[in-house]
């Protein structure tokens, strides 16, 4: 279902969701990293539905098997296969769909890809679910970068139009980290994150969905990583992130914002502090200049559309009959995926990362 | 200055600002595509500077010299290579740099990144002239895409806080970009385009820069191109897109605005025209869902911060001294570059997408 | 313990012969091919061991199991991921080589490689086993290339030093492929075919092993496929063809032997024959000139060496005690593998011509 | 003319004889090689034609102009491009192959790849002359191996059926290679060289060509470089050079003569010398065993067809009138060109081995 992305650390995913399995290969990890499968477990199961009543009650093993990579819990410096088989799948869900195109969703761009081809969209269908196998690469990815210190963390900075605070993106750090990452849905304000989630459990009566967006940052990331032009942070990060299903806008440091403003007020001015390292007064850059990082914080705001899978009514074709039609969508959808895409941002940011590192 | 850039056409980008040259390898190009020079040279001479007063007043000899891939006007198929000699050069402007990192710029960044090669700077520079290659790759690309109907057209959306009219991204034709595609300052409405002008006047004399956001639609491109995941056309746009200078965020159709809505305001319903076409009553996906096109127009936005060199007076630090210091900036730089890189942005754009079509 | 193969049809191997399964993804195959399950089945029974007495009694469960990419016997144009489960092992056979490095083998070589993780060998051992994933993406591969009616076919050339009458290289055709692919040991000469195994039965009951060429022919590839230099046929072909284990030479057409010859007799004149069909006198050429088919069968020669595992004893370098010291090996070994190498060799070319008709 | 090689050290190869000029771009080459343009050029004068009465007496500027990537002489990590002019082009040797299809050369082949576009060979012509620019990118990677010591030389095995001596695979070391490398016409035993030169002389007066085996070596390469399968030395070192125009043939260490031999024969047995460095008795493999260096002397054979044009009326085709005819190729040609391969063949390894090591 995908192409193989990387150069250093090449990423091949395949599967479908309603195949035999999905799952990931993943070339170019050095010998000799202990693989934490604790850790890799908890990471899937942030990603994974049924866990809270704002998620789908489609349970998914999500059980990865390491068929080869792994010696001995310590990675060997070959290709790392990990397989998830598919468990939980209900085909009689999407029956009406072979005819009418869905909106939002993929089925009438797919259509005209495979033309010729018609059974493809029931074999294939393509599906939040492949996101695992990313989870499960990002986790050995964090690993990786966790032995030079770096970390990664992200939540939702809004749900419709609740908008969480600004980030104070020169002082991002460990404490924070922990403080945001400890919770199913995590913010940094409590108060405004539990509005978000009224928000959501209303939405879903009104068989209706949402988005929002979904902030990021990495710390402790050396100076000179990544080059101008095509291997520029912002290009290897976005080529990533805009795979990830539903994103609809990446924006780096101040973003879209930092148009608004003067060269004055948006240029990060430079410093040593009082230890010798070099800092800046602000971080609109979100710590990349010229496409290389400077040693502050990288954060990004990832921009995530309302799931297109609602049980209102809408308006579409069929493409049997070539004809206009309605079309009420029935099963079990999420009515906002923003808090379970936040593993999925963080997983791919560190593949980007240690695929710039390595 | 960069890594290679695509697999079915290949860009190469060589050559730093004041060594001999700069120029472009375009690999992948089929044969017997018809050469016209003089659109290569009209779209290189929008990127020129010194043609209004909003502009630096540097010359640059953009004229590309095609050393090969081409026989009496016609592609071989053969890989194209086209250098443009570097003539005016002032190095005498750039003196103090080596010591004092300019804020916003990459200086410091590159200095940690080619740490132990201390005249790297001076040879290299990370210039925005380097985009004049890539206009001549895209003058290339759209000619391959205008043999099949697709034309793209970007423009300006706003600068600071002065914002045109949204918009409307269904009925995105020729006309309105004829209409655009005719003024050295595109824009959709001609009194706000005045109006953003003086302002950036107002911005120079004030010694201060402005950004702002360039937005670009690509229309009659044929649905099902792209894959999902690592080949989406988002994935590749932005990939390309984020490799120009001064882009810090990129949003496809609604974009972040789209996070906001509910999935029943920005699912794109489906029906068929009058000719059996099928269309969609709002197009809030810019014409992408699932990462494939759907048919209907391409759109999408660009932020580009506001030029770093600004010619006030900035704190930063000297890296030979070890201390905190202040830089003032002298010589001629653009007071915003947002109209200059109208160009770039429409030939990366064309770029990506004949790399999706090969 | 590979890389990733390819730009159109990208292959990528994962799995050790002691870890818990081997595999392959393959990323490229076009939706609509349909899968003949039985005949990959044959092709990769042809491989394994345990089939007649000049092979290892060393059984492999080799049934691959398709994950994804087909549905209902088809391909979906999403990638393809195959595994095969590791059932038969037995560990104790390779206990002394922890500290005793084979000669011929990789031992030492990996040794440096992976120095600092000292269980790579026992958890991984560069095995010819890996060759099963790849006899199932030639397989797929062949398929694709049938549709086109291309064929491959390939022989046993020579077993030490009996070697079989030259290829009459013009009029390689079905007929003589039908004939050659028919058996087990495929040979030109049934007679010599006998002579060779009886020489492999006689080495091996010597404890020791032999070597020999394997001769490969493919028809109907339409003329110019492949490009010059980088992209040559010659250039993917042998990139492919010395990743199989064992292979120390490839020579296309006359091979080495036309350098032997003079510009008169070597070059390959060209006519019309009554069909009006472009033909050439002799092939000395093996069907490419300047790196492109030319529509005359290709053919080419692989150089294998006798297989390293012999149970004579042997001198070689003990690293934990770092003393010289020899080396009996015992166990199940191969005293011949060229015969087992057939379907990989096939397999490999076929996933290159893929690669280059794609 | 050509594709893009490498993933660590990036080749782009353009430019066609006749065209305005050829060049390289190479990316990846670190910063701070300092790089000796006097070894360029001596290197690039290896190859030129028109020093001595065995080449074409047609002059070529080979003298590189250098327009990126290196300021000071020192490399700046940035993309390397080189470009030469082409001066000496002499166009009407080559009308009347527009119709008739030259034998032995890629004519045929290429009219089959382009056609639709008449005109490429006339602009183009895959010429041999396009090594120029390897020969510069493999200048730029033998002294980024200087720096770890690796050197790398190649000689004349054999012209027709003059055969040198065999070459001792074990003491392969910086006499023999200075001993070599001083030479012209460089040969392991200097009155075998004088028989092949004669050889070649007479064979151009009978208006004939001859062909021939380079043999080369490689010697201080640390053990554990390479990967097994895909990323073997082998595999990446054949997939480069045969991209040479003329190769039909590449055999490591033994070769095809391995295939001869038996395992007890083959096997390099190890041992630790006086030193505690691991040797091994004999180099059959020429240094490489699973794909991966052992640290002994990497060695192997390329065959050299010979040259294709030559001046006896030949049997051919004449694609315009579609019919057969005959041929008389003017003008001047190489009798042979092994010995000016011998720095192409240098080149591209060195290119392989940095390639690998980087």
């Amino acid at each position: 279902m995908s192409d193989v992305w990387g150069q250093n650390l090449k990423i091949s995913l395949f599967g479908e969701s309603h195949g035999e399995g999905i799952g990931v290969v993943i070339d170019g990890v050095p010998s000799g990293l202990k693989i934490d499968m604790d850790f890799i477990k908890s990471e899937m199961a942030r990603r994974a539905p049924g866990k809270n009543k704002l998620s789908t009650k489609r349970k998914e093993a999500d059980e990865p098997r390491i068929l080869s990579g792994v010696f001995n819990g310590t990675t060997t410096g070959a290709a790392i296969c990990a397989v998830i088989e598919n468990t939980d799948t209900k085909s009689k869900d999407y029956s009406e769909l072979k005819k009418k195109m869905r909106p939002g969703h993929s089925d009438y761009a797919a259509y005209l890809k495979y033309v010729g081809f018609n059974d493809y969209r029931g074999g294939g269908h393509f599906s939040g679910r492949i996101t695992a196998p990313i989870v499960f690469a990002g986790a050995v990815a964090k690993q990786l970068l966790a032995q030079k210190g770096i970390r990664i963390c992200s939540w939702i900075k809004s749900i419709e139009d609740i908008e969480d605070v600004s980030l104070d993106k020169i002082n991002v750090d460990e404490v924070l980290m922990d403080a945001v990452q400890g919770s199913d849905f995590p913010v940094l304000t409590k108060e405004l994150g539990e509005k978000m989630q009224e928000r959501i459990v209303e939405a879903s009566m009104d068989c209706d969905s949402l988005g929002g967006v979904v902030q990021c940052a990495a710390i402790n990331i050396p100076g000179g990583i990544g080059s101008p032009f095509f291997r520029s942070v912002e290009s290897v990060l976005a080529s990533i992130l805009f795979s990830v299903p539903a994103v609809k806008g990446v924006e780096f440091g101040e973003g879209f914002n930092i148009s608004k403003l003067r060269g004055s007020q948006a240029n990060d001015e430079m410093y040593y502090d009082a230890d010798g390292n070099v800092k800046t007064y602000t971080n609109n850059n979100g710590g990349l200049t010229g496409g290389i990082t400077n040693g502050m914080p990288i954060t990004f705001n990832v921009a995530i559309k309302p799931t297109p899978s609602i049980s209102k009514e809408q308006r579409t074709i069929d493409i049997e009959a070539k004809e206009n039609t309605t079309l009420v969508i029935h099963g079990r959808h999420d009515p906002c995926i923003v808090h379970r895409v936040i593993p999925v941002i963080e997983s791919v940011t560190a593949i980007a990362l240690a695929e710039l590192i390595l």
